[in-house]
């Protein structure tokens, strides 16, 4: 198990962010769904189960490839 | 699995921007579209799956190799 | 077992500082919460059971992404 | 399977840009033709299958080595 | 045995101040709780029975992230 | 396989440059020979069939050890 | 056996300074106190039965995470 | 097999550079030569069979040890 | 056999500086002293027999952590 | 076999520059004399049979221990 | 066999500098002396035989630590 | 066999220089003396023989740990 894979830190810059985990494998759909409230923050990983990790709603975002913002207005 | 894989950050910059990861192997095919709107971020991993990445519409993009913008207009 | 997994600093800037583990696998689920009070100290590795860490209150986040505050405020 | 391989990105910069890869192994020949629009990036990996990847039309590339414009004009 | 984890150094501003070792593994609880008076130090790994490290009362805490101060009017 | 060997960045700057792969082993014969056009440009991996890569006619050429220029008049 | 682990440097800037060793695994006790006079100086590695490591009186210590002072009025 | 070994750019500068490869093993003699008209650029690895490689006539050559020029009057 | 562990580099100042090595195990003990004269060197690994090293006297000590002085005076 | 030892680059800078391999193991003899040409380069590896490498005559000599100049008036 | 364990280059600065191995394993004991005279330079590795080395007389030691000179006036 | 070991580059300043291998193992003694005359250059590896290198004479050497030179008068 590669418990040492990369992650993005995330903190919402509003209510309702979301971050949804996107499967891995041949069939990519939704696993989980994780909602933030304004200033909460989610460490998340690259897992066995998730190989990609979507964010909507006003959040600032780092990983390796440095900070990105995301919302409509940003 | 390689869980620690390359990854890209794709950001949204108009609505209905499209990530198609193609199919790694002999065949490559389209195995998966995935939508976002205006604002949203896709963090997106080379996988076994997967061995391209295709972003459509304007975004903003940041891998290992820097940071670059799609879009007819960028 | 990975025991030099990467691992968050936080430092809780109020009482009531909640720090929660997300398991890893299938299934996204709470798998404990750390409550710290104001001044509190946690640093928190990802392990085999934990894939993702939340953070819910004013606090100071260090990781190798560098820092960030989480909190409605900051 | 290497999945963390070598990857260029390439942006079009015209309409019908074309990255073709090529075959690894003895015989190298044409195994997939990907053709992007204006403002279209592809990242795509170096694999099993291939392992060279030719870039025609105008485009912006980049790679480990820096960025390169494909094109007559370029 | 992966003797070469990660460590922090703790070094207690006030007497009293707590190192909690929190452990690794389905169930989060309590380990190990250590007494530092002021002055001391102490330097302490990330063990297979220990996952997380809880400080509390005003320290100078050192990781590889950088320098953190603990306590309440820190 | 090794799939993350080092290539080569050729871009074509006049018509008809070859880029041709020299086959590894106790024989060192042509395996490959691939046209570019002016303007395109071809990613170029080293392999198990492959230890050497020739260049002919004007191109810009990019590897780890920096940049070159081929053809007579550069 | 991980001969190569993280070590301390630690000089007394005062008798009677003590370097413990608190054990790893379940259970953690003091294995060994050393004590230092002033102006003797103990390099000390985490073993396979030492995670940690607490320094008692007035001491100036190095670790790859830098130096730190420890005593009451340091 | 290593198909990641170090490699040499070599650049003729004039008709008639000759690149030699030097067979590994306990006979050394020459296994290949390589001719190259002015202009035309070799990227030529160490493999398996040569582990050392002669250059001849004036040429320009890149390495991880950085660039010389061969010929008499260089 | 781990014959690349670090090492630390101790110069006496004065006459009868000893370098004392300490067992690595369960018991923590001296196992061999090492007596320098002014002006002296010794090299001196940590390893499968050494865990912690104690040098009194005046000495010049240079680890991986940077320069320290051990003395009464220094 | 160990493809990616170091190697020596050797410029000859006058005519009849030698450079000799002498055997690895128990007996150590010349195994192999390379002559060079003024002008002409020779990289040359380290191998399985090649524990040392001479160079007499006037030449530059690039390794990752940076350059040198053979020859009685260099 | 580790062949690539660490060194350090001593250079003599007067007659009859000595460098002692010291046995490695439970007995330390000398296990060979080096006599160098003025100007003369050894590059002594730690082997599976020597985990120590004693350096007597004015003599400049390099290592990745640093440069030291040893001897009573230095 | 490990022939990516460490090597020193030896330049003779005066004829007659020697660079002696001393044997690897419980009993160190010379294994092998090679000469050279004023200008030569000798590029020598530590081996599975031979753990260290005595340099007698007049000598410019390179090695990781950089530059020193050898002679009664240097």
């Amino acid at each position: 198990m590669d418990v040492d894979a990369d992650f993005v830190m995330v903190k919402a810059l509003e209510d309702g962010v979301t971050i949804i985990g996107l499967t891995r494998g041949k069939e990519t759909r939704f696993s989980h769904t994780e909602k933030l409230d304004k200033g909460e923050v989610l460490a998340a990983q690259f897992t066995e189960n998730t190989s990609a990790i979507k964010i909507r709603g006003r959040a600032e975002i780092k990983s390796k490839h440095g900070t990105m913002k995301s919302g409509k207005d940003m």
